[in-house]
């Protein structure tokens, strides 16, 4: 009786190749794929039928969207979370969870065998595999795409061959698309300075063709959450489709990412975000508004390690859970409304307003009328504040007189 | 005979305010128009012309463009500083030069006190007035804007009782311009979600109702120094400038700056940055291309701290140079282009390009090809760095059975 | 009717001066002492006593000593704080809770002021004020140490000329007490080369002069918090005075700090902290066992902040709570057995150990034996770790080639 | 015509079992011994003989103490680096200087491969290897303990079988020594509260058995460097061994280092670092007096990073050229004088002077008398400095009425 792997499956070129591979390694092929959002309906019944064409005895679909933005998603909106500045995460976050959900279907599913697709030069290998030597050490791994490195033509003529089902976007580009954005490789994004074409975008494809007339949104944040825009309330996974669907038509949040991967080279990235970049921008602003500098500064550097060691294969490390609670508490006050301009290519945060203010705490006003001071207490900070450099100084002087 | 007072003057309310005051408490006053940027020479013949009838003896006025940029904005783009994210330093930078020259200047005109007119309210006392007492520890201050705090619209009406006159945005706006950009704050910047109306906006006013077509810029830095705009060199001074107008006429690097002020309350204040904001985001994205991801998250902790304590008026503190010696070594190979496409109210970074390429010096390639280690090296690399979220997991499981 | 002011009354010099002087103002004085340990039951009663003698109309006695633990030192534990790498804290942690309980005193007895002993030269003004104008905004605070400036050798004088009590130590020196250590100040502090005579150490007299044998004690940690000795279960307030006992006998926590004060000045202080050093020492390695390096790493920087904020007087930021929800999630592993050996002069931790270890849930020993890898995997893991280098190498010599 | 391998020889254990190894692989072996320090003339000629004994066609020396000091050690004292609070890295630092002169003197005798003794479990294999493939990309790396992972016990075995010296300490204990300490790992170690036996320990070995009577000593540091002992000046290289030697008779530096290795798992030895105790502790005491609070801060976030970096292999990452810039700029006024006492099993810094004194340079004295401030500057101060923490309370307290 053939050993039976349950295959990780994305329905990209990858893991479309593994099946049968696999298959032809003497394995009995599940597949499983874990949806972090990004596809539609169609998607995913294509998916699924495909799996099966590929010769999957049987193919397994799980709805993660609301668990990805409960265990993930809401503390890269807490942190503000954008590597290099720039970059939000559009993928990658989500290797733990999938790996989560594939161990544990594994087990379910009296598996010996975990496989998954990715390559031997990008960081996802080491996302996953670290997931699931922690959370299923028993379970073999199998990474053929890894371990035998077949180029993306080879693997399209292998399909081809065996008559079998290729992936849209085939050998051209490499897509990753998910509730947080949208990634794209391809030729352009292998050298530091080329650019993917139009045609190429996915979310934001020909936005700036045709720009649209600016639109304002009110988007309502509780405890660090978004909840509503325009007062309407919404579950987090609809409002993040909403606010994603809307932003990208402006073209918000298309990007290129050229930064450290987990390998130590360099790689480079074309993505879109538009959701997660209204939301964290918003929501940042909206931080200004009521967390004192020192929560913001702690914040920020709690956020940037939760943001790398996430990009980086740790997000199981404890050391997570420690920021994450950080994050939590740091949001008590996190409510409130944001107005935010869309124009086509730029958003603009127009104002924050919220009941922990600590602008509205304050009778005095920035650069012109001090209520919690007078002229004297701030003359004696000022004489004080400048003792440092002041000491410095005549250091200086004292050591060369 | 009159004791001899150094009044530091802007041109603006407040400064032209002091001048007569000065005079009616017994000073014979010079003025000193330590100029940083953002002035036509209109506005510096007004602004003389203003001082003398304004009663000063005699004005002075210093060209301290190039000085500004070598000894402060080089390092603010070394370092990218953005405080908040969003808020290049637009002013408050240049306090210390000017705090410096006009200490100079005191000397040799042998005054005895030197005046400057910020508020109690706000930053500026505290960076001028670090700067004086260790620059010039021997000269009396006078702040009579601060210690007398009369209102704006007061100082209208005393200038005009006196017949003298009034500068151009009169009470309504207090505005900041040099160099790096422009401050604007008025009614609406007073609470959280006010927005200053078009007209109040300097140099990109009228940019979104008027689009222009896209432009692609290509920007040369020399070690982490801007030196030509699409081949054509210039001096830093001539080159921000000239970024500066074509930007503005984008409406990029308009924003709004909510934040935390020296004093402990927030203080909100729109700005327009256009050259920082192309400049800093062209050579951040240089960086990525050839620094390792060590040297960046080294240096981002470092301009975090310079940016930091630029604003908060410590520039003096010798930690300052200990920083701006990091930055110097770490810009040694900050060479290369960045083509920038600029469109009405964004800019997009196309791509870097640099003869020190980390991209270029591996044959490998992200997510694809990997010519700097084996399928066997990646397994073995993912193996190891997964050791601490293993053991972790082991260790919970271990102590739990 | 005499208004009525509550005093924060320590026993010590400057706060018995403030009793006649405040009556002489013609308040209504009451004395208020929140013990946070390092007082003998006699000097409790002496400090009663001799409150009354000096004028107070009446005398109030909180026990906090298990209140400063639970808010307080418990998180210096969690956090290893000790500021410049050598002073625990001694002192200044410990006000914030005074100013609440004096606060809540001062409301419950009708008061309309609040007085303290601080100095215009100290940090303790900024703390305690701080914490009052958050925790009784309504409350006036008089200050009349600050604020007058007598000198000790005057305030003694004074007392003495009113045939009031003069405090044991009168002007000599400055000595704080608590539960965390004792500090020290004196002429040999006021420069940065002079060192307290043996008989002005407290806690640790005479320890050098006859050195004891050596001992070895067992503290046992639950989640972070100190609970055994030697296996017997104790109180921490008890657990902490009976190991400062035992390690003041050895010498142990001696110091010197050479910090910078709130002020922005230098200050110097003698310090013992026998306990404080010991369970420090011995919490930091236990930690080191169970933590990963990246929870390690994450909660030194945030302890950072978190001793430097207590110390300038920000504990009342909302900063700090976020901490300590950082603090407290990283500690749910640190459970185990520490043992020292206590010798005069020094402690050296002789091992730890955990359920939660680290070391044993590997197979493997650092150095000889790898069961967690094979030296396939390590020598690709060496080669990949060592990428950025090479790559940064190579960059180099490409671009003078 | 055998091809040339050049062994990086230490004469312990593992890299004399390389030697007939590498001969018996058909390599013609050269032994260079690049020496950090550490060892007595005996020890350096006993070296070379059992080199040629083993079969080495020839023995390379190479002294490179003083390289060492100029290349590492000095920043490694500038930095105040110990690893986990407690670590000076004794052992770590100089494999990055003995792989680059290994490295040169292979280039120069025409070897094709060079061969080190790391294991497969520990660190240095990761430094050595970066080091190589950074500094010589052509060469051949030679791991035959990493690789074939040969027991200890076997060494000697086969040592033995072959007739061939087994180096003194043999199987028992695993020693590494050099100018800045020793590192001493064995069965007690490998767990996490076994403590080694006296006889293991090397430098302070029967310190604790017969105390001697406490000394005092002067040390001078120029510009961050120890210069002068008691007044006697002394090349780093001889002051450095120097106070080793009368550090390590009272028994200072003696420590067990538990730390998270490069390879992910906890590694735990036993470690003497006299000489490393005494000066980081000086020279740090002597920084507290001449650097502000912002330097200090910022150069232990550098140094931080600097020996993390160090001690997982990334030297030569350009990251540490650049701290290297900050850490030499924060040193230009670190000149002056440390007095510490020497005690069995402790030190004490008794105070610390410098022409720099930011003590000295002012006039106030902390806690009792400010004079570059008055009491009400103190009490303005007081008020400003207070106000996030205050507007945090009033916010709270306005949202929830």
């Amino acid at each position: 009786m053939a050993k039976r792997i349950i295959l990780a499956y994305s329905g990209g070129l990858d893991t479309s190749w593994c099946i049968p591979h696999l298959i032809g390694e003497g394995w009995e092929v599940i597949t499983v794929t874990v949806d972090v959002g990004g596809m539609s309906d169609a998607e995913r019944e294509d998916l699924a039928e495909r799996a099966q064409k590929l010769g999957a005895i049987s193919h397994h679909f799980v709805d993660a969207r609301a668990a990805f933005y409960a265990t993930t998603l809401r503390f890269l909106i807490a942190g503000n979370v954008r590597r290099g500045g720039v970059y939000p995460l559009c993928v990658g976050a989500e290797r733990f969870l999938q790996a989560q959900m594939v161990a544990e279907f594994a087990n379910q599913a009296g598996a010996s065998a975990i496989g998954h697709g990715c390559t031997a030069a990008g960081n996802d290998q080491v996302r996953f595999e670290t997931a699931l030597r922690a959370l299923a050490p028993g379970m073999e791994i199998a990474a053929p795409i890894r371990d035998l490195t077949p180029s993306r033509s080879q693997q399209v003529e292998d399909l081809q061959r065996l008559g079998m089902p290729v992936p849209k976007h085939g050998a051209a580009y490499s897509i990753n698309s998910g509730l947080w954005g949208v990634t794209i490789g391809g030729t352009e994004t292998t050298t530091s300075d080329g650019q993917v074409p139009e045609h190429a975008w996915v979310r934001t494809q020909g936005a700036f063709a045709s720009p649209k007339a600016p639109t304002k949104i009110t988007l309502t944040f509780k405890e660090g959450q978004p909840t509503h825009v325009d007062g309407v309330a919404m579950e987090p996974v609809a409002l993040i489709e909403h606010v994603d669907a809307l932003a990208a038509s402006y073209g918000i949040g298309r990007g290129v990412h050229l930064g450290d991967t987990v390998l130590g080279v360099k790689g480079r990235v074309a993505f879109e975000a538009p959701a997660a970049t209204v939301l964290i921008e918003s929501h940042r602003e909206l931080e200004k508004l009521v967390l004192t500098g020192r929560q913001q500064a702690m914040k920020d550097a709690a956020a940037r390690n939760y943001g790398d060691w996430l990009h980086e294969g740790h997000f199981l490390d404890p050391a997570c859970r420690d920021i994450e609670a950080l994050l939590t508490q740091s949001q008590a006050r996190v409510t409130g409304e944001v107005v935010v301009t869309l124009r086509t290519g730029s958003l603009f945060v127009e104002g924050v307003s919220s009941p922990y203010s600590l602008m509205a705490a304050s009778g005095s006003t920035y650069g012109e009328a001090a209520k919690d001071w007078t002229p004297t207490d701030a003359a004696g900070f000022s004489r004080l504040v400048a003792l440092p450099s002041i000491l410095a100084a005549r250091a200086g002087a004292r050591a060369q007189s």
